[in-house]
């Protein structure tokens, strides 16, 4: 098997140049003017915390790797421009595996926009991709600017990277009458939802929920100096119906890696919003008492969201 | 003693703070538009094979990543904008390190321009330092659009950081006459060359010399299908001339991380440019002929540069 130690630096960037926009090859990549805001941001995805080989075949590391960026480019209300790749390997990855994971990059770009600009290659014990992203936004997108009044719209259900996590890790959990695939493609497939911007309202404040929903509730009314409130039962992703019901909410508020985003926008606004993007919906409201309300009348935990460290 | 696994993420970030710019917090940094041409490069340092706690203390290690990036922007003709961070931790990281990391990479940016505007902390098995630089060039500088004719510029001495390396991993190896204080500081806190940016000629190629005097001399004359010839024996930094002349003429060739700039320019360019640069020197001339020749007659080698593998 041939491995990235075989080939070294330079055999490794003649391999991957065919994934690479051309202005991959000196110091740094030289871009257009950008005439509205610049939006940058950062994830960082190591091997054996963010993905593994047992979960995350290398194309769909690639894939996840970009879709996080921008995930949060969208977040942002921000077109994907490029990105730079830091790939740190241990000698002995197996060349195809770098390959692959270059063509997920790349799938994942090309579908939803933007190229691979630069980057560093360099020897390490563990495998670590750390993409940064740039894109451009008309009018960048905060956290912050939520109002009290607002409704929190969901442009999709959460849960179900989770629950395909969950499944890879131990098949056994599956309930018979689930079918597992749509749950594993939601974990090594996620979608970032650059097609919501289309259809935007001018004043909101947005967040991706990449940490969990509930985290992405509890920022969005922290950062604006709101409380929030969830109506009624959130709806569970189809698949998640034939789970334990503890878990499949457990999973759904507190999941994390979906991708999707939480949006704050007036209620005419949402109304307007859902109509047009099939499959959000309104899950609360952002109120000026500060706690942090779920459904059932309890306040909804931090503790439990996606942890880091 | 604190960890990074006592602090956990909200806690390591309220530390880190202070040291970065307003624009942190959200999914993604919003920058003011850039007129002239963006500028984007990423280095990614791994400890034990970039930087380790025998050879570069938290602070050196902020720095120096920094500086790496700088240096890139700087070979691009481009000013510093910020940079963002994707940073990888075992829990068991001293809290003491990540700050002195932190104040290591603002005292760069605060002496040579920009700000950190983001990035993304993560838990791993080995530290990892990834950062992308963001810079801006009215004029971007290319390698390879060099001429034949044009003579080779160097910035300054080369070999004083392997030197001062090689000092801090086998301290015998000094020379009773030799002062380390000035290599060690070469390796620990390089200076990336954005002063130069004020003296630069209308037409020029450059690149820096990260991987090594003679790796960057092959890659300009190569990009601008060239060849290239030294004139004599380059000048050896004052303190390498305490050391074997093999040893210093091997570290000064193929040392790398000196982080200064290799410029191709007209002989008349260079003139004035030598002479409002104090420390920089004319080493060779770029030739039709494809060849990449030594002082000595003998070609130079790519074997023996810097490799990342």
């Amino acid at each position: 098997m041939e491995t990235v130690g075989h080939l070294r630096e330079s055999g490794i960037l003649q391999l991957i140049k065919p994934y690479c926009s051309d202005l991959v090859g000196d110091d740094g990549a030289v871009l257009e003017p950008i005439a509205s805001h610049p939006i940058v941001t950062t994830d960082v995805l190591v091997d054996g915390v963010h993905f593994s080989d047992r979960t995350t075949p290398a194309h769909s590391a690639g894939w996840r790797s970009v879709a996080a960026n921008l995930s949060d480019l969208a977040a942002m209300g921000a077109r994907p421009i490029g990105i730079t790749v830091g790939l740190a390997l241990p000698p002995a990855t197996p060349v195809e595996w770098v390959e692959d994971l270059y063509r997920g990059m790349k799938d994942c770009l090309d579908r939803y926009g933007g190229s691979i600009l630069g980057g560093d290659l360099v020897r390490s014990p563990v495998r670590m991709i750390s993409i940064t992203a740039l894109g451009q936004a008309a009018t960048p997108i905060l956290r912050s600017t939520a109002q009290a009044g607002d409704v929190l719209v969901v442009t999709g259900y959460h849960g179900a990277s989770k629950a395909g996590l969950e499944h890879l890790l131990n098949p056994g959990i599956t309930p018979i009458a689930a079918d597992p695939k749509p749950l594993i493609q939601a974990h090594q497939y996620p979608v970032p939802r650059i097609d919501v911007l289309d259809y935007l309202p001018d004043r909101l404040a947005a967040m991706d929920s990449s940490d969990g929903l509930a985290d992405a509730i509890i920022q969005i009314a922290r950062l604006s100096q709101l409380g929030a409130k969830l109506w009624g039962d959130l709806p569970l992703h189809p698949e998640l119906s034939h789970y334990d019901r503890t878990l499949a909410w457990e999973w759904t508020l507190y999941g994390g890696e979906d991708f999707e985003l939480l949006l704050a926008m007036s209620p005419q606004a949402a109304d307007q919003f859902v109509q047009q993007m099939p499959g959000s919906f309104v899950v609360g409201e952002l109120t000026e008492a500060l706690a942090i309300v779920g459904s059932d009348g309890r306040s909804l935990s931090l503790a439990q969201s996606f942890q880091h460290f």
